[in-house]
């Protein structure tokens, strides 16, 4: 039995981005069933909490004796029981481990930062100031990834849970038009995002904050 | 045969702190040999290299077959060729991995924004502006660790890679007196670079990059 650990509740610009979306669209596609476990936002921070996530943070996984986080950590091990996640040859799996790390050391962190501008500072009189440096690295990140595209259709040989977070992690931009000036990477994204898998779950995160998906 | 690739030289403030050194440390740890592939700076950005790593970073790891980058993921292929690294035990191997991804994107990102803020923008005049965020965010992930280790030596049960790689994150914030704060936590940092492995492995990059090891 699989349950996941995400917020009950989220400001309306954070449903359909939030980080069980992850660990949901992974499970869609390896097919697993599971139950959430819905945590006020204000339990986060309390102590019962914190001894199960130091951080405060969602997603969490539970899988029979097995509690994980961190979603770098919970799609590494849902890959271990799916082929569909993590191809089981050693090469290629290791490479898909590359671009798990790569997604979440190299490039989501960089992207964050520009958001955080964005979304947290936006009015703040030394945003202006910070911008344009945060831009510019985001930009490089972007432009080395739509290089490596070249000739791909997934980062690695196939599909895989590297795919999954650096697809979320494309996401955090919507709406900058960053994406959107690398041809390659744009329609790298697209295809993520026009798996089933990603579409129910985005739905499903989406009905539980209510709000209707766009399509579904 | 294995062989990491690292920067032939570096500037004098980031020798002791290239990213090669939590591979070196693991190397060291499992008692595994290994050759260096010295890459020119300059090169790091050239089509060459980018086709390998197309972000142009180091470190690169190369055994036998396999090419990899990421120090996460190199960190994880070297557990799994040894014990003193990851436990082979199914649970414990799959906290280990928590705690590597917590250390690359729920730790470094903000202890490195910070970072940067000091290093590549000191003087301009938005930084003021920006630092107070950027620090409380940085602190908070501190004091989150601080709780963490109380009872605990290392993260997990025994010392593993994901020691390797929050103790070089924590590194960072040397010189600047935030992690000193916690008395746990720079005990815990403390407990890690007093590993002979640690030890070694810094030596033997100060030596490559012409700086004596302080007291080696």
């Amino acid at each position: 039995m699989i349950t996941l650990t995400t917020f009950r509740s989220v400001p309306s610009f954070a449903a359909g981005y939030v980080r069980d979306l992850r660990v949901r669209w992974a499970l869609e596609e390896a097919g697993l069933p599971y139950s959430l476990r819905l945590l006020d936002f204000e339990d986060a921070a309390k102590p019962a909490y914190r001894k199960e996530q130091p951080f405060s943070q969602i997603p969490m996984l539970q899988d029979g004796d097995l509690t994980l986080f961190e979603s770098g950590a919970i799609l590494l091990h849902l890959g271990e029981r799916s082929p569909a996640l993590l191809p089981q040859e050693a090469n290629a799996r290791a490479q898909v481990t590359v671009w798990m790390f790569a997604s979440l050391n190299s490039v989501e962190p960089y992207l964050a930062e520009l958001v955080t501008l964005d979304l947290f500072h936006a009015g703040e009189d030394w945003v202006a100031g910070a911008r344009p440096s945060a831009e510019e690295m985001a930009l490089k990140r972007l432009r080395d990834l739509d290089d490596w595209l070249e000739g791909r259709d997934w980062l690695t040989g196939e599909f895989s849970v590297a795919d999954i977070l650096m697809c979320t992690v494309l996401r955090l931009l919507d709406g900058m038009g960053l994406v959107e000036r690398f041809g390659r990477l744009s329609a790298y994204r697209d295809r993520c995002m026009e798996r089933p898998a990603f579409r129910k779950a985005l739905a499903d995160q989406l009905a539980l904050y209510g709000q209707l998906p766009a399509a579904a």
